[in-house]
């Protein structure tokens, strides 16, 4: 028997970043089958594309050369058929012709799901010290990819409307007295049916927004990084323009998005469209992580955009989450509306209603709250903290994020009662 | 039309790491039709498992839970029913009982390709300045991840039978003279058929440097990082024990494996087997990187494993690629063997023969030999000096690596011969 050998000694770079929710939240949803889950981001098991997959597999793999093609390398910038696929589905998002769309070939990156992305810009963007903004609350994860590179994290004043542009001006202009308005890189949005709060940006705020990180471009280029993941997950309202159309020059906003949410994430396909001169970049530091994402299912999706199913899909995803978003807000209603002090946001898309308690009421996962509810009554929820960037005190403490995503309605509204009944203990 | 904002800033580490090799030489083989390319690292189109996969993925789609599943999101640790195959797997290779692998399941985790788990080593061990050795030569996609997190190489004097444990304990001594040896973290090997040099590390040096790497880790863990990409590529010769089976304590040694080259590399799917406390920092950084690789190439890999189609594809796979070996080296005598000064190594698996020109003959990008080849001749190769990690000028210059991956036996004919002709007109 040998003895014991000494510690491992970790990077700096791993002690940024601190343990991962998101990874501990995934865990306790995909293994923890006792407890009605409203915590995880998992999509509708029951609208999952088994036959698409199917059909578009069935004409993948009946075409002998087109599946070795598939079942090889790719390349670190993804599958040109489905890069050109993407452009013309971004197109008519955009509701304009794909020539229109005013980038390069090369400017459309298929990544791991967006959040690898997400990630990568932070590589090849942030040092430590480095500034980002963001709305309060905002996604989680992306907060932890903030720490991981060391990035210094600000919160913007955020209302109902996302990012309000005058306190991004005050900020930015807080920023510059500091005199650290050069370290500012960043500014991150999650522009549809955010998560966790469900909202939009304000249409008039989009051009705004992007015109303000173009004004405050002193010395270096402060970068929008739009998160549109739930873009295609409208259930009613209106279909905005994304922030990066109001990008003319396309050198200012980066724009992600994801198959994950409209079609499968087992897939794990999500891509992003970025300013010409962060191609490089952006592909170096891939080459470095994977030199490219799964190829094979690159070309499955290809098939599934081509054929028409993505579009009938997404149609029938959209309806069962608008099913399942009236049953979570019908049962807010019924079992939430008589408890003092708890309130909640109606979301046109995407899969979270966020609900604020009486602001002595804390959810962290540590809270009495939290506990009771996993332990006694049954039910898990994200904990709006988690959500905020700021240091832990100053952070509102008396959210949830409650997601729709997983359950079906009769497990939205037991999990829902659950939820009350741990609330209404606490209140 | 707005004016040019400034200029976007890169991180620090963005400037580490220079422009990937691979990226560059992956595109050239995909779009590049016209050469012949014995660059690739690409695998053997023909052997691709179509008829495999189309079984596997009937299997999984037939069943509408197991579908559903498997287009769900995973976890970040990955699949536990393909991590449970792939323990006895490795177990099978290793000739021993699963339950004798002496890891607890959480120790194995799955990453897109093998690559993805070298590159989350290197990013939770290796600040800037920390130190890893290597052989000369050794995996040169693997020294841009070294450069892209700031580490510091040092390449250990190697031999037919790689890195020579004496050297590497002067090596260790040395910089211990140098006041370094704190900052030493990290000795990577490709154990099986390496990339570029086709040789094994001998089977009696295996031991002793699992010993060296814990007797030199007097502050700090020495980790040994193994790849054994080629591992199961095995077409004559014994099959050698892992590295990492010399490591009963289960602590120095770091395992990685893929199926890219014995199934498919486009459905990146790879492994790592690691000490227990790397799981956790490895799982934070996964999770901000993508938080779990694509969850429905797992379950199909699952069903190809559990149904006996990988072990009858692996000796299918072998069958190729020894007759492509076996062109390549017969090709090598009858064009080169008249050729003064030039030499190389038989591969007994893998996919590559290294090859040596006389000392003056250098055969970089820039070179007129690789210039010649690629324009005149019309075939690729990869210049040998990218696989060092000392500076360029005291690098070895008049190699090649050539891959007998891609091409029909009658292509590597003919790059051979192409390439024959460029060299003897450079001799």
């Amino acid at each position: 028997m040998t003895h014991a050998p000494p510690p491992i000694k970790l990077s700096r770079r791993w002690h940024y970043a601190r343990e991962q929710a998101i990874s501990f939240l995934m865990q306790q949803a995909v293994e923890n089958t006792g407890v009605v889950s409203l915590a995880a981001g998992l999509v509708d098991f029951a609208s999952l594309p088994v036959g698409e997959t199917r059909a578009a597999m069935t004409t993948l793999l009946d075409d002998d050369a087109a599946a070795r093609q598939a079942l090889q390398y790719g390349t670190t910038l993804g599958s040109d058929r489905l890069r050109g696929l993407v452009r013309e589905h971004l197109a008519r998002l955009e509701g304009i012709a794909p020539a229109d769309l005013g980038i390069d070939a090369e400017q459309l990156i298929l990544t791991t799901g967006s959040q690898q992305l997400l990630s990568l810009v932070c590589e090849v963007l942030l040092d430590p010290g480095d500034i980002c903004l963001v709305a309060g609350p905002t996604y989680f994860v992306f907060l932890g990819n903030l720490n991981g590179v060391g990035a210094e994290t600000i919160t913007v004043d955020t209302d109902d409307g996302g990012i309000c542009p005058q306190a991004l001006e005050q900020t930015l202009a807080r920023l510059e007295t500091e005199g650290k308005l050069d370290r500012v890189k960043l500014i991150y949005l999650v522009s549809y049916y955010e998560n966790p709060s469900g909202l939009c940006l304000a249409e008039e705020r989009r051009g705004p927004i992007v015109e303000i990180a173009r004004k405050w471009s002193k010395r270096q280029r402060i970068l929008v990084l739009e998160d549109a993941a739930y873009r295609e997950l409208r259930y009613d309202g209106p279909a905005l323009p994304s922030l990066w159309s109001h990008d003319a020059a396309r050198d200012t906003v980066i724009y992600t998005q994801t198959f994950s949410k409209s079609f499968a994430p087992g897939l794990r396909v999500g891509y992003g469209v970025v300013p010409r001169d962060l191609v490089g970049p952006l592909c170096d530091r891939k080459g470095n992580e994977d030199f490219g994402s799964a190829n094979f299912n690159q070309h499955l999706l290809a098939n599934v955009l081509e054929s028409g199913l993505y579009a009938s899909h997404v149609e029938q995803v959209c309806a069962a989450y608008r099913e399942k978003r009236d049953a979570m807000l019908a049962a807010a209603d019924r079992y939430f509306a008589d408890i003092p002090g708890v309130t909640w946001v109606h979301p046109h898309g995407g899969l979270y209603v966020w609900m604020s308690l009486p602001e002595h009421v804390e959810t962290g996962f540590e809270s009495e709250l939290f506990q009771s509810a996993s332990h006694t009554h049954g039910v898990m929820y994200v904990p709006g903290e988690l959500c905020y960037a700021q240091p832990l005190a100053e952070r509102a403490r008396h959210q949830m994020r409650l997601s729709f995503g997983v359950q079906t309605p009769a497990g939205i509204d037991d999990g829902m009662r659950r939820l009350a009944a741990a609330v209404r203990a606490a209140v």
